[in-house]
């Protein structure tokens, strides 16, 4: 833990089957114009769409809608939001969804009051906000991006055929969010393992940097752990409550800010899969599983051994009489293999990416600096290419 | 993760050797008159109280001076504490020093504006405030109890001979703490080894609880692996900067209430401890030490499972062909071994207790539920016996 770092995540989290209670109390402390953010409504299929309007009919609030936020919503969505938000004098924005949801929620309210254009400055100049900030909410229904604690926002531009997040700072962070493991039960289970993998993913790009010696290694190692034994149930039975609820809460803490304190960090792996986000408007967790082992296995001679002690803390995998290289080697198949059993796609192509789409992924990749190797476009494009099977 | 539950922890942190550079700005956040509440004065050797004194005149503060808080804070010397905030106005406290320091600060924060007598409304009646709290930011000087990202309060009457701990809630946590791993580094030995079991056993008192898959247990277990590999590094070289840095973030994620979720807790070690501190007046951290094998031993049996897990997870010793018994046992057998390599104090005898003074711990022990086992006062006097070595 050698690094200079400060902490400090502000959001409130409520936790459990009965945490929906605590949404009225949370209301009282926001004014009576809410902007009610959902996707593409499922809520209202399984009934949180009317305990939720019930609520905030009960607490007096006026409300107005963002329906039909998309998956990986997009740069003409946000212009959409912001003018509703404007309309209704929104005083404050409740997200009920997944992390899109969330997302978007967190790049309406820092737009509202800017005169600027938000994509611009917000995911190409990647400026902060100087303007007032609207508070969000959110009822998460989805758990995967670590949203719900944390001030990423991940935008898209079909047009420019982008997709880039900014990682706001914690006056962008919801206020607070409701974490009820039931309403993930829903999800089909494509879009559970998705995120699943979003999860682990999240672990591995902090945990996959830096050569000192720091606690938060120890504690992603533990999360990789809960996550890896806890999916294997999922899987198996969806319905299982304790394991959805350490997937959930799991979540959270692999992107709340506390396993990257102290590490540069390694973002490839969603740099590569945003990018091939925006060109085939795949599932998020998806495009991160289907580059990430082409991605690794490129790495690791850079990162030898932390590879290695992947393998054997996270996998389980005995030191005795291996070297680091086969350790390393061992814990990456050892992945692939959990990725196989929970079902998740680890080809471009099953996501609809055709060889000619390559040189264009490539090009909307941005490359950053944080973990054991610095990319070219060549090792871009060759990691891209082993990447589609 | 089967239990409802809120989190929510607003403390800021500044974490690392360049981290006092941060209290100007946050002093700004607050009024003119600051108490300024320290220790024993061993920052007036080491140079942190002159810096900090400089800090708060550039600032324009009005200065007013708590020294002298002892290792364990009286009740008499939180009325002193209160009748000097009150006769200053104090807008803010600065605790600079370790737990006892920091403790002791809330504890004056929740009084001076409490009409009521402090000891008995929160260490007796365990009620909550209904006054004003004077706002508390912490400069740690040692790793141990996680009082800077907590809201709790230690105090002890040595007139009732008793050692009571209040947790209050996120209005008396630290608004901010600034944790520089150097400032521990003048800490005598004993005092660090001390600290690092406090450490670690917090983490035992919430691990030790409950049947459930709970991701807490996993993070715990990230947390004490590695707590046990920096302590290992830091007693052969206090100096260790790394050692020291993980140690002390470790000590703030043991106890700010993270790997509580979830979890019932078994906090019987501190009551035990805490009913010999107030015999003896002996350092906590040793206190704990002394009496946690004499209690582990005789629960086990009761959560076998838990401690067969603790064996093969936090020290590494293989299932294969183990009894849960076996391995439970064994677990044990390697943190006795751990204790005794980094030099904690393992009988009650060394630290000034004597047989006469059973009965009188004994009373003085409160008997919590939320373990494997709740105990009768028999046992306790049992687990006290056997713990005077």
């Amino acid at each position: 833990m050698l690094g200079n770092f400060t902490y400090h995540n502000p959001t409130k989290l409520y936790f459990g089957e009965d945490s929906l209670k605590y949404l009225r109390d949370e209301l009282g402390n926001y004014g009576k114009n809410v902007l009610l953010v959902y996707g593409g409504g499922s809520i209202r299929k399984n009934g949180l769409y009317d305990e939720i309007i019930a609520v905030l009919k009960e607490c007096g609030k006026n409300v107005t809608e963002v329906p039909g936020v998309m998956p990986n919503p997009t740069s003409d969505k946000l212009i959409e939001g912001v003018a509703v938000a404007r309309g209704c004098k929104a005083d404050f924005i409740l997200a009920v969804g997944g992390g899109s949801v969330c997302d978007y929620s967190k790049a309406v309210s820092v737009s509202v009051n800017c005169n600027d254009d938000p994509w611009e400055k917000y995911f190409i100049r990647f400026e902060e906000p100087d303007c007032e900030i609207i508070p969000v909410g959110c009822v998460l229904t989805m758990a995967g991006t670590g949203s719900e604690m944390n001030g990423g926002s991940v935008i898209t531009n079909h047009e420019k055929k982008l997709k880039i997040g900014h990682v706001f700072g914690d006056d962008v962070m919801p206020k607070f969010s409701i974490l009820n493991p039931r309403y993930t039960m829903t999800l089909p289970k494509y879009q559970m393992c998705a995120g699943i993998y979003d999860i682990f993913n999240h672990i591995c790009e902090q945990y996959f940097s830096g050569e000192d010696d720091n606690t938060s290694d120890y504690i992603s190692e533990g999360l990789m752990r809960s996550l890896i034994h806890s999916s294997r149930i999922a899987v198996k039975d969806p319905q299982d409550y304790e394991a959805r609820s350490n997937i959930m809460w799991t979540a959270t803490w692999a992107l709340n800010t506390l396993v990257s304190r102290g590490k540069t960090t390694d973002w490839m792996v969603h740099m590569l899969g945003q990018a091939v986000g925006a060109y085939t408007d795949a599932t998020h967790g998806m495009t991160l599983a289907a580059v990430s082992l082409p991605y690794y296995r490129y790495i690791m001679p850079y990162g030898i051994k932390k590879f290695a002690r992947f393998a054997a803390e996270v996998w389980g995998i005995s030191r005795d009489g291996r070297s680091d290289e086969q350790l390393a080697e061992e814990g990456l198949s050892a992945m692939e293999g959990w990725m196989k059993e929970i079902g998740l796609v680890t080809d471009l192509k099953t996501l609809g990416a055709t060889e000619d789409m390559i040189d264009g992924i490539a090009d909307a990749t941005l490359i950053l600096d944080g973990g054991y190797k610095v990319l070219d476009r060549d090792e871009i494009v060759k990691i891209l290419k082993a990447s589609m099977g």
